[in-house]
């Protein structure tokens, strides 16, 4: 932990992405019995009271962009593991600083987020993409806004188990399936997609005023021709995603900072 | 780079850990163009003056330790590539520290040594084993002894081209083959037996004193009844290849610090 006396004159006197080590180093300490407080504890030390987390992505059917707000965030990183991970860190490489007033940005075009899979057998998956961080720029040094954009992933099994089975087509096809989708298990995924919706008629239910209401739809029709629920678990492409993700956001940031 | 001034008053605010984060980053920025000057540059950053690399690690022929000198580090770290990785770096996890008077001990049970192999096609081979640093305390904290011990290695493959090879015996055999020896390539591996075959042979031409040249073969004599090119190249076992190393070493550092 850092020495906040000593803290408040050198901030930091190493790179922003030293946090990001940091993060990595009490994901290592993540434990079966880490449980909410632990998440709690683990979001509020490494992200502003409102910070938003993004994640863009191709799958099948499409461009998905889920952002979630602050309080999400902890949720987020349990559910990896809850997806069977045993083990997640991120490797920047050739990342580039620049510092403004008030915050520093971290722009990695290759960054790769490695998990480590248990079950149904050792894999270890890469998941490779643009990662841009805004950090506040005090002594915390916290992410204001957290962006993965993945390209592309990578899914390794140790050479040993083909050695094994190479004899064996059933169980060679049943090695060579994913199990992932970009990287992320069914667990992250489906949270995700719950937040969205559940963002959705949270700010619908939370105005008994029709008009706001009535907006809402309104804005929806505009951008959609889905039903709602389409938009809601984000696979109504970028744009219109991220219209009805940032739009309620911005309406937590006023009121957090008011 | 560190402030020397600042440096010197708060050496390093953060954990001696932070300077295998940095050597990773270091090697991150290995180019093509990367030659010898820029790996002494690397060891000079890195590696004390009087530094030592041991690896220790079992072949099926048995146990093999090699102690490196300061001066063959650089092209150790230049060999890994060489031998056709494109990327390398340390994951330490759950590491002790501790403090004495004048150096930091970093002892890591769980380090995973990473490396990424382009050829014959994209391979990750994780070496695993424990890793014991002794760190100089001053504001260059730079390393004084290496000490890695090979405990197991994985080699990952792509789950893509067992799904595309899947029907193919002959390639799925192929596959299946190994590329590194406990996660070293052959070429990292030859580079550590001529350095201990040229250390020996550089002390025996060193001395025209005949009796210390009897002395060298006494000291094999006692420890091995194989021929000297076994023993020089490490195979003689741990604690044999261990002495006939070691000594050498003791002489160059009073040589040095004299």
């Amino acid at each position: 932990m850092l020495d906040r006396d000593e803290g408040r004159h050198t901030p930091y006197m190493v790179q922003p992405e030293y946090r990001i080590y940091e993060m990595n180093k009490r994901l290592q300490s993540r434990t079966e019995d880490s449980d909410n407080l632990w998440w709690d504890a683990f979001a509020t030390e490494f992200f502003e009271d409102d910070a938003t987390l993004t994640l863009s992505f191709c799958l099948e059917d499409g461009p998905k962009r889920y952002t979630i707000g602050r309080t999400l965030i902890p949720r987020y990183f349990s559910t990896v593991f809850e997806g069977g991970v045993t083990d997640l860190y991120y490797i920047l490489k050739h990342s580039k600083e620049s510092y403004h007033n008030s915050s520093i940005t971290v722009d990695c075009d290759q960054c790769t987020m490695v998990t480590q899979h248990g079950k149904p057998m050792f894999t270890k998956v890469c998941t490779e993409g643009r990662l841009i961080l805004e950090f506040t720029f005090d002594d915390l040094m916290r992410i204001k806004t957290w962006h993965f954009t993945i390209r592309q992933y990578r899914e390794l099994v140790p050479r040993s188990i083909l050695a094994m089975h190479a004899q064996d087509p059933q169980v060679l096809e049943q090695l060579s399936k994913n199990i992932t989708r970009m990287g992320l298990t069914n667990f992250t995924l489906n949270y995700l997609r719950l937040c969205v919706i559940a963002l959705f008629f949270f700010h619908l239910t939370c105005t008994t005023n029709p008009e706001i209401q009535h907006r809402y739809f309104k804005a929806h029709a505009r951008t959609s021709q889905q039903p709602p629920q389409v938009v809601c678990d984000g696979s109504g492409g970028h744009h219109r995603a991220h219209k009805w993700v940032h739009k309620p956001e911005r309406q937590n940031q006023k009121q957090g900072k008011g």
